[in-house]
């Protein structure tokens, strides 16, 4: 059964901004959409904050296996029962979430992190991506080390302490970022990446597809509609009398 | 210097229910802070839901190096601005946050954790607490078990992947919980901790006693005041030059 | 590509202790094999302790994707040079590891996580399986919690500090055990679970099996024969001038 | 009472290299010894590998609370036996070490881990140390990033996933390094940092200075001689029955 992702994008800047039109003329969720789609266990829909309910009603969250999400400027925009409908198919049903880039600071990456996660930033400039867990299935056929040419994102990063941390990234301003890491939450899976400014060329490059696609794998639910998560119960028979019948 | 405790708490049911009143006739906080304030280094003061500010106005807030909470039945009538408060003061500035027992589903308990932190719960019972790390500070003289009459507080607990686990539970009823976690956010740190049901004798036990002393000592800030986490930074000049002096 | 397991047993007890020879009358590495083997991704080997090269001669190891581990009683007829062999071939070459009940105290087992692995045992009895990870792979489709009828293995269990606690196990004895753990070392991937004691049913068990089949595809490696972790490499050319090319 | 500290140095190249000589004319543990005793909680023993007994005889090694390790060259040198006594005393009686620069391919570290932990290395260089984890006790008082003039280390590193990963380091060459890094074992904790190569002049630095000197307080032992974690135990009596008398 093929995993259902729906990449969401703020796509604002790819229709006013010269360098970003140029590098993603249909949006970046349209060029992730596109080498996601090269495989053929993911199905892909595609999903931006102007379009109606602002591209995530009921009936595209609830089929959703994996998000991707991709903000910068319009993070406020994005309603907060929108925001809590996410939080819960994530952490309550099991829907993997893949924050790209600026979605550091999107409301649902705060919200399901619990963290302000803000960073330090600075301009495009050469970096260098370490690839510090090989054996995650993330990491699956990428190499130790690869360049790209980035949005300096740096420590400190205030995120919650990552559960795994995979990528670290070097740049040539003297900085580090702990910039791929994971958060097991629930039911769900979280992943965030640092590669994808609008008008740097990452997500054309095969690396960054490589890591994106096994991410997608990674982050597919183990089940969903389970709930099991869902809230307080009070049990009234022992576990033990349920497992092994009652004693007499 | 001595490490400034503040010990919250809800303080509605040992005013009206007669087994609270019993194991905790001044309250629980006045327990707590009564073997607290044994050890020298530490300085006691005690709040609660229905003091003036609810006992946390900023010069209680702004001078409490370590806060202690315990909340149940009240949890919504702790206004959401002080929430805000309380994790600033934490992940900003260094605020030690320990929460007890059913202090799990409080307020800023799930600010700072980001999850639904919900449990399955039950009668009181006898419970085993299992040491798992005893090389940890807040394990320091603490044996590798323990009996406690406690209520049932069982798996699944919605919470974070803890950063370190240091005790976990096993009740006679077949049920576990991991019942000592630790998390470390922004600039503080945070532990939870199991034991403390208002009709239970728990903060009356010598070893739990020791494991909350320890825990104010491990969870005391590195340092006040630093804001070094506060938000988006906008770095303009090289790290490198800043630390090596620029290249010319 | 099919994953290559091998499931080396130490097979003395199925052939001596009558419990043992009724629960596996083949051995109880027939038994997993045969589960495992129902799953067409699957490709099973059986070896044993008194097979020739002790059943792991390197034809064989080389062509293992994942090898799955029970002794008991003849850990130290296991040559070390035989140890070295399967250690490099996890932490160099990615090969998965599953240590299953009594392999805890197995010599690849310990030289893997560096720690003496040592536990408190008693009698079998009954049992309960938590599930504190229901997001992780090898928790797919698992239950919060299953009975077993087991041998008592309790803390305190002196591995290292678990990569990730998937399961916890309760005894009617009032013990806990952190039963079902992850480590990631070097290319490869570990894990150790608890059930499968001689003398008990467990690897009858459809749950236990459905873990331990899941635990395959988690442990297949992400790419062999990379060698990439072996040793200590001197850099002479910076990784700014490999990969962006020297600077005039 | 006072922490006892024994520092062990190779102490080879201080005597014929003339940058080392230079660096460190009495020794680089007699630079470390002189800051460490700054500290009144804190006592001081040198240890050689051509003293008697290699420096570390039973009532040297039994009596210290913290061995810190600096070995380079001579690795080889140090005998099996005396790593065995090392080991256990940190897992089964709760002395911390902390592994100094090229200690991380001692015999010790990596009885103690159990991993290769193989680096890539190069020149001396600028770097920065940037300080991931504020919160932790050996973070404290440090700032977020510090320049250092160190031998290049980098990844690939193959030590187990750090339990804490407090400082990561950034060279001008391209790489990072986890270059602080901490593992919890047995009764023991211990703390790898990277800096620290003879020709170097880091030791005389007061930032490294005040990391190693808050590394101490953290690894100091719980408590001593519980060997609660030696071996197999077989229990005979249920926790219960010890803990709330046996039932009729």
């Amino acid at each position: 059964m093929a995993i259902r992702v729906t990449i969401w994008n703020e796509f604002r800047h790819e229709k006013r901004v010269p360098e970003a039109m140029e590098q993603y003329p249909d949006g970046l969720h349209a060029c992730v959409g596109a080498f996601l789609s090269k495989d053929e266990e993911i199905e892909v829909t595609l999903a931006a904050l102007d379009d109606e309910a602002n591209g995530l009603p009921d009936e595209v969250l609830n089929n959703t296996d994996v998000l991707m999400w991709w903000g910068h400027m319009c993070h406020n925009l994005v309603p907060d029962d929108l925001v809590e409908r996410i939080y819960k198919r994530v952490v309550e049903q099991g829907m993997g979430f893949i924050a790209m880039h600026s979605a550091h600071f999107s409301k649902p990456f705060r919200r399901l992190t619990g963290m302000p996660c803000a960073l330090t930033w600075g301009d495009n400039m050469n970096g260098i991506v370490w690839n510090v867990m090989p054996n995650h299935p993330i990491a699956k056929g990428i190499p130790l080390n690869f360049g790209i040419y980035e949005e300096l994102y740096s420590e400190p990063f205030s995120i919650p302490t990552p559960d795994e941390l995979i990528f670290a990234t070097w740049f040539e301003s003297g900085n580090i970022f702990r910039g791929g890491v994971t958060y097991y939450r629930g039911l769900g899976k979280i992943f965030y990446f640092h590669p994808g400014h609008e008008t740097c060329p990452s997500f054309h490059n095969p690396i960054v597809q490589k890591i994106l696609t096994n991410a997608v794998h990674w982050a597919a639910p183990n089940a969903t509609g389970e709930g099991c998560l869902v809230g307080d119960v009070h049990q009234t028979t022992a576990v033990t009398d349920v497992l092994f019948g009652t004693k007499e």
